[in-house]
């Protein structure tokens, strides 16, 4: 893991992805927002880095300032990616940390990527206590947004999928390549260049 | 809802399901048992009972102490199972309470069935404070939960996902008809019929 090479851009980007997210669960002081960012351990990725492998047991949480990190499974020797954690998104890996689980999945950076680094759980952080709540609102979040996707992944056919994921994560259509979506939406590269003529044609 | 027709059940119930759960985060102190106990409020549901239709906005969210609660979504006319809710579980109505959205779903009972039903975020429980962080360790865990269920309807195929619930929800195959496993599991009836016969004669 490298320093970052631009403490400046950095700061900027700490403050806007960081803060942005923290207030949609509580007000943020000025002085709350200084504490928060002068206390993150920010590091920078390169494209291809991988955060974790199968097997490998995690003492870190993550969250994605900037860039896009893929989850992927190996299935008999295939890569099925199964999320893309993107900008102002946990990365939570709660069964390593606290149930010293190995993880069943790999953990790449699909682009140049800065993500704040951290123990799930830090009680020497100045705003720990004060923070408990939103942590807990942001995990209550997290657990919503992932019942939604599971059941829309449920009820969903692969085009249905695909027009979903137009509608509420465009920017994934853009800056992922095409094999790799198709695998997150469960059909091979061509179904996929099928469903995008078909949707392009109507 | 009904009040409870055998407090003394219940007693035993709660306390061997709720405490059992906290338990899993925290140490629980007799007393902290016993203030928890006495503030719970536990409501007693028939089979058919509907928690939430699509379009309601549920100022609750629901434990599970004995029952199943089905989740399904409407489309086209069709009802699409996608979750079971069963002892031990919370159901967790985040987007309801903290977002006003209203439900895209349904929740039913799918026997009878005894909840505690609350708020998301009770201050006024005297033990509020205290165990803010063990509803943030319950929420982490329950994101990870849903993460990797998400995955795994990914990776695996219709057979794999019947396998992989033999495994880890086999009360399940018990209790719940056929007809809504089949739509969990993302098949018709027939085909999770061969799936069973197939598997019976390996």
């Amino acid at each position: 893991m490298k320093p970052l090479s631009s403490p400046i851009l950095d700061e900027k980007l700490k403050e806007h992805v960081l803060i942005q997210y923290l207030s949609r669960f509580t007000t943020v002081s000025e002085e709350d927002a200084h504490i928060l960012l002068e206390n993150l351990d920010v590091r920078s990725f390169k494209k291809g880095d991988i955060l974790l492998r199968e097997g490998q047991i995690s003492p870190w949480c993550y969250f994605v300032l900037k860039g896009c990190v893929r989850q992927y499974y190996l299935v008999d020797g295939e890569e099925k990616t199964t999320n893309f954690f993107t900008e102002g998104t946990p990365i939570n890996l709660y069964e390593g940390f606290y149930k010293n689980a190995p993880a069943k999945y790999y953990l790449v950076c699909l682009e140049d990527s800065y993500l704040s680094v951290g123990p799930p759980e830090d009680t020497s952080h100045p705003l720990a206590t004060k923070f408990e709540p939103v942590c807990r609102l942001s995990s209550q979040e997290e657990s919503s947004k992932y019942q939604e996707m599971l059941a829309m992944y449920m009820i969903h056919s692969p085009e249905e999928r695909y027009l979903n994921l137009l509608k509420t994560r465009p920017d994934l259509i853009e800056r992922v390549p095409q094999y790799y979506l198709a695998s997150y939406l469960g059909v091979t590269p061509e179904t996929l260049s099928r469903i995008r003529k078909r949707i392009m044609s109507k």
